[in-house]
């Protein structure tokens, strides 16, 4: 694998699920590979799991990691030409060139304005960093994806099917502020890779991009699309179309243990009690959320596996 | 060693004691415990000591380490049964539970509000991760104690006394913000443990909880109590029954040179200069606060290894 | 090498330019010389080059690291004999102790108030942690010296020079704030230790030390003075002689293509494109920051290096 910024990057993604499994029962088996090998992981925004996961799947494989929060280092500029005589101190022409002299591989966590559709959906900062670094790039939840969380959705949901073809939903749920599509999006192209019956559901006005659904089918009946499903994912987007607004829905979307049934309740967290999901979904054996999370340390794993073995050869 | 929470986690105190003046003297002999195991260090509040000691301390066991400030994370909801539509995007129920497929043991820093006492004597942050976290806790400071604090103060007074029992006394000092009473509540906890002559001194109005002074001697009267003192731990706390505030005092209760005469100085630190203690204290000989603070390494270190110990049996 | 604060700290420059560039070839031969040693990485101020680069440096040679921005802390005080009755929670003389308790290096990034000549050219922080710890200090940039930079420079002159004695300028450059002078202090000293033609250029009014400059040649006509040159060094530093401010200045001193000629572009990064330097230099093969980036690894790696060697003595 030279880099890990969309699913697309994964050659077999069934392989690759396969292979983390195989990871997880024996994570510390190729701490050789990432020998004297350095991971940057470079924050933009705020993160736990992302943070502790990937940091942990780097030692596992005996990496050396160092962390960098833009916080603590300089403004960056992202515009080709501009006269740099406001505040950002670097361009990140030279922060992409500079970082990559001290790391073997880059991880980024930027998050999109949700102001500006055209330059979030350009993926400006992940872009910048993809063209202007010399070294590989891992993409821990851009303006519009969030590959390693669709691969742990993935692991978790191969670990716990009990049919050949399980169905699974991707159903919309409220929230009190505007959040990306990224998990989103990443979600629903991993799981048209997957040999599932895979359908989601949401509010009118909260289509995502078509590039991103392409044939899934879509229902606006939450109640019919849950009707008998395996894997019930939940997740809060803001609408695409009237974009990073969050316009009132007047069903109620949360999920609720009734709605669920029998399925398996999925959320990438960090989720917001009685308000996406309830309690009493949360709280029950039917939740594979602490699972999922468990999972992004493999998935992160596998990924830095593949790069640190293309890097060897 | 199950976990660290307070000083009634150690099976047999003098033991431990003596396992950490040993560990002093060879403080990498036990590098194999922990191989492959991650120590998280999660930050509520501000630290220095702490902060590098423990992560000191793990690595002297060849632990991984893995720091979060809570801040670079997301706010945390702690109430049960809310519906969570304010600003706390993560309730502590999915933090702790996903901490812990990360971690081998979490260290928690989480100071009281010093507003509302009944939630803090609650213990409300440090409990709810001991209850939902699935790995050993170990508390870096708490709303109402510091054990690790306590314990690197004991090894202080086991390694400097020069008679089998010495008189020990916890003298209160003035400060200009309100702080909380952990130091003092585990080192006066730790004291009663301990073979010494122990008592206590401070203004009316600064009584401690009874639950944590039982029968130590409280003297009001500063002079007499320092009497002949061979170690005098000099600590400032606000109010425990006019709880959080700072009443104003009349006496001067700041240690001066010739009020400690040829007793030892101790404090935690950070000290205010001038104001808990005169320079001419911490400047001189009498002052073992910087041997306090380098037994912070083993005492932290005496408790990872328990720890690990336990982990692996 | 008992320290490193200065370049003066380095006995003979020219062999440690040498062993760096064997370090580069080699980065991963001494992992030996770090094995259970610790260095400590004190941040008041922002960092991108200094904070990777050091941080790699030391875990190539088997270090651990332990990073502390001041802000996760306590305020310091450093004056002696005040009152610490205000922001100031812990004082420098306890700091540096402590932390020399937990590190067997300390490096430290302090910048200059750029308010207070005297009190920045006494480097009060960096000296007061040389004064108060028990261990090596190493600069990350302190109110006037950057010699870690200016190793990593020398090392990419001796990389890239053509001819026996080049010349390098160290030309001037606008900048919308007030910035240090370290960077430009650490260079002419360093430059005045090589066998090289050097002489600086800058408008009037922007003198640097004389303790500084001493016999270099200064020409207020940058033309004049880039004719022929091998390598310019651009910087910006605010007046030293009207200390902190920056004056306008009529004539254009960003360095072009045009001013450059053949020369090699040097700079410190980070460097605000089309003010200090126009695009077309710093995206030619003439540019050689990104060279001088990767060379802090080396020049931090071999002052490090050989601390430790003096460790073990």
């Amino acid at each position: 694998m030279k880099q890990y910024t969309t699913i697309y990057d994964i050659e077999n993604i069934s392989n690759a699920i396969q292979e983390a499994i195989a990871l997880k029962e024996n994570p510390f088996a190729h701490t050789h590979l990432g020998n004297n090998k350095t991971l940057v992981m470079l924050f933009f925004n705020a993160s736990l799991r992302t943070r502790l996961s990937t940091e942990k799947a780097a030692k596992n494989l005996g990496m050396n990691v160092m962390i960098l929060n833009v916080n603590d280092a300089w403004n960056l500029e992202f515009e080709e030409g501009v006269i740099m005589n406001l505040n950002a101190s670097e361009h990140v022409k030279e922060a992409a060139q500079v970082i990559s002299q001290y790391a073997d591989i880059i991880a980024i966590r930027a998050f999109p304005s949700l102001q500006d559709k055209e330059k979030d959906i350009s993926e400006w900062i992940l872009n910048s960093f993809i063209n202007y670094a010399s070294v590989p790039i891992v993409n821990m939840e851009s303006a519009t994806m969030h590959p390693l969380q669709a691969l742990a959705d993935a692991i978790t949901i191969e670990e716990l099917k009990i049919k050949s073809k399980p169905k699974v939903v991707l159903s919309w749920a409220p929230h009190p502020k505007a959040l990306p599509q990224a998990v989103a999006n990443s979600f629903v192209t991993m799981m048209q890779e997957l040999d599932i019956n895979f359908s989601i559901t949401h509010p009118r006005g909260y289509e995502l991009s078509e590039d991103i659904t392409k044939n899934v089918p879509i229902n606006y009946n939450q109640e019919e699309a849950l009707q008998n499903a395996d894997f019930v994912y939940v997740k809060n987007w803001s609408s695409y179309t009237d974009y990073g607004k969050v316009s009132p829905v007047e069903e109620d979307w949360m999920l609720t243990k009734k709605k669920l049934n029998t399925g398996k309740f999925m959320h990438c967290l960090p989720v917001r009690r009685n308000v996406i999901v309830e309690d009493a979904v949360l709280d029950s054996e039917n939740s594979v959320v602490i699972q999922q999370a468990h999972n992004r340390v493999f998935s992160a794993q596998i990924v830095l596996k593949k790069i640190l073995e293309n890097l060897q050869t």
